[in-house]
């Protein structure tokens, strides 16, 4: 399969969250431009690069938003005259191309006001259980692919006290505790001067991927995947573009 | 001046915070990819797009991580031999570019755990205050450009009872308060089936930009920015990189 460009990749996980919610109804590549801003050039593109496998299945449609003129030449041969693409093999097609199968277990590192917020995130499942609010039908399936296995903090006392659906341990079981039960993931959300030496310690423990929410760029080994979040620069974001 | 693009907009916006976190030494174009991992290619283009006005002060180096074969056509009048870049000029080019003027206000709408984290966020101003930390210097000044006036819940209890530096109010006075604050921004942190009408009160109410945190597509007039922050993408959009 061709390689998929990254700005490709982050479209298609954001159209597969879409038509999670969106549930049986097939959608047109014009409804899912009116959603999401992106051309139909752009989507036709997107999706192409799920491969040829999934043609049948997700036959794009031509009735709606697509223009003789955005029509890729790639895809002409699967243009079918359908009323749009079936959502749960688009769905299964975006998994399979971008390897999202199996579940991920992760752990929360800092349990202050942000970090316990995420701690409590009803989505997450915990030892091997899928949440409530998922078998209720409040919540889509998909979130159950993320495990909840740890949290940590420096902080004796706060581990002790805090009310968690995961276990909490301090920090000087980190690498004992993300080895044991395999975590790949953390989501970073201890201060700024305390986050280069915990994600540090993180990969140091075998950790895979971070989630950093400290406002510092953090200096790791390139193996480490590394994502940012950090409420300035997406408040910075919204003013360039509404200046 | 041209048209800067999207992505080198969020570099240049990514790049500013390095900076400010830097203090005083000038930056080699070669550090600043060895911190990113951006190509000293796509450094010099984005830096590019700030224009002649600054050439003076932000003369590029070429000294570390500038090869012949990296260094762009259109930068090479400006080519110098200094030992990088100004971190002072530079940030204030791309704040000038970005246009990142003024002081920004903005709400929290929803608080629940993750809005009351925001709510208690330290480096907001509040009421034309400048965060305690930011006169500390433990926090850069920068942070100070985004003021908290108000944080808002549709439940009128929590509104009573919560403790937060910024003014509480139930949420059918939405409207008239950000309209009174001049209330430009938005963090939308309501459960995902209330996003939705929260969002088009907010879009009534006059308000330009929201930060999105429900795992909802907010469907709302073009003439409102929004930026999508998930949980679940970010973790997927990792497992995709460990893969």
């Amino acid at each position: 399969m061709a390689q998929i460009p990254e700005p490709a990749k982050e479209r298609l996980l954001y159209l597969m969250r879409l038509l999670e919610k969106r549930g049986e109804a097939r959608i047109t590549s014009g409804e899912i431009e009116s959603i999401t801003g992106w051309s139909s050039h752009t989507i036709r593109k997107d999706i192409s690069y799920l491969g040829n496998a999934d043609e049948g299945a997700c036959v794009p449609d031509t009735a709606a938003g697509a223009s003789a003129e955005t029509a890729l030449p790639e895809s002409e041969a699967s243009l079918g005259n359908s009323a749009g693409y079936n959502p749960r093999s688009l769905i299964a097609a975006i998994r399979q191309a971008l390897g999202l199968g199996g579940r991920r277990r992760l752990c929360v590192v800092g349990l202050g006001r942000l970090g316990s917020a995420y701690l409590n995130f009803q989505g997450f499942s915990h030892h091997g259980g899928t949440p409530d609010r998922v078998l209720a039908g409040e919540l889509p399936g998909d979130l159950a692919e993320f495990e909840l296995a740890a949290g940590f903090d420096s902080n004796v006392n706060r581990v002790e006290i805090l009310k968690s659906p995961a276990p909490l341990y301090p920090a000087f079981k980190m690498g004992e505790v993300i080895k044991r039960f395999s975590i790949e993931i953390a989501l970073l959300c201890v201060p700024g001067d305390a986050a280069q030496a915990a994600a540090e310690k993180l990969a140091v423990a075998g950790i895979r991927g971070i989630v950093n929410f400290a406002p510092v760029a953090l200096k790791l080994p390139p193996e480490i995947a590394v994502r940012n979040v950090y409420i300035v620069d997406e408040l910075r974001a919204l003013a360039v573009k509404i200046k």
